[in-house]
């Protein structure tokens, strides 16, 4: 589930991601699709995520279902963005209270248990208008070029790019 | 993963999922949220989901990283949608060859590797306009109130709704 999360982050615009030291695998994974696919991505790694999200100086926002609707709060969070770095936070019932104070938002997209990984899709799909879909990557091994029956990949052999988790 | 791409189906508005038989702890754990926070959302378990595509009348939307840009094809798939209820198909690698050939549509959300739970979420919103922001939920014993900074929950005793899987 992490490495969705990662992949998702990394597909859907985000800078980067900060994962605890437990994630190694999800980092190892985000770093290698990273390295085929193209970034920059940068994967970090951090033994208290807490900790972090406390000491980030741009806006802060927490993804939650008891949170304020996205639709509600999309121009002031994007109004922010355009002054510092975001960070957005997932995390479930993992996720310390003190997320909950240090964000300057908490928000729900949809009030209704789903998934982290759906929640940041929308979030950053949302936040970035969809310019996740017209970004370039740079120092990518493969590129796939769209295709309505096939799989067509320039650069290395074809694989599926979904993972199994 | 699977019980993640379950409930962003009922979340994001789908009217219900079909599920391989394997697929029991989603297919429960899909049954129990709907029952706790309303429906209607039919959960269906089959022994062969590439027959259930194959045999399914209304337009069928594969949903793969190899696929044409979802946002070339949301008005055509959403016309479709209008005179026929429609199929959306996620599995990554799992997925049957005959899938890509039965598929009306194989539509990419970004030809990023990422997840199948992102790709659906993403695709849901954009083909409903966001309209699953506002559906209403019927025989729901709990609902949650929006708070900018805490849980607020109607019914039963609150608890974080992102599962872990």
């Amino acid at each position: 589930m992490t490495t969705h999360v990662a992949l998702t982050a990394r597909a859907f615009g985000a800078q980067g991601i900060i994962l605890p030291t437990s994630a190694s695998q999800a980092a190892q994974t985000a770093e290698d699709i990273t390295e085929r696919f193209g970034g920059p991505f940068d994967v970090l790694q951090v033994t208290d995520p807490g900790a972090a999200v406390g000491a980030h100086e741009g806006p802060v926002v927490h993804l939650t279902m008891y949170g304020q609707p996205l639709a509600d709060v999309v121009g002031p969070i994007q109004s922010a963005l355009e002054e510092a770095p975001g960070l957005v936070v997932v995390g479930g019932e993992k996720v310390p209270g003190v997320v909950y104070d240090r964000a300057d938002w908490n928000v729900s997209v949809g009030n209704q248990p789903h998934s982290e990984v759906a929640a940041l899709a929308v979030c950053l799909d949302r936040l970035s208008d969809g310019a996740w879909a017209s970004r370039s990557w740079t120092d990518a091994d493969r590129r796939i070029v769209p295709h309505p029956a096939g799989k067509r990949v320039i650069g290395e052999q074809a694989e599926d790019g979904y993972p199994e988790d």
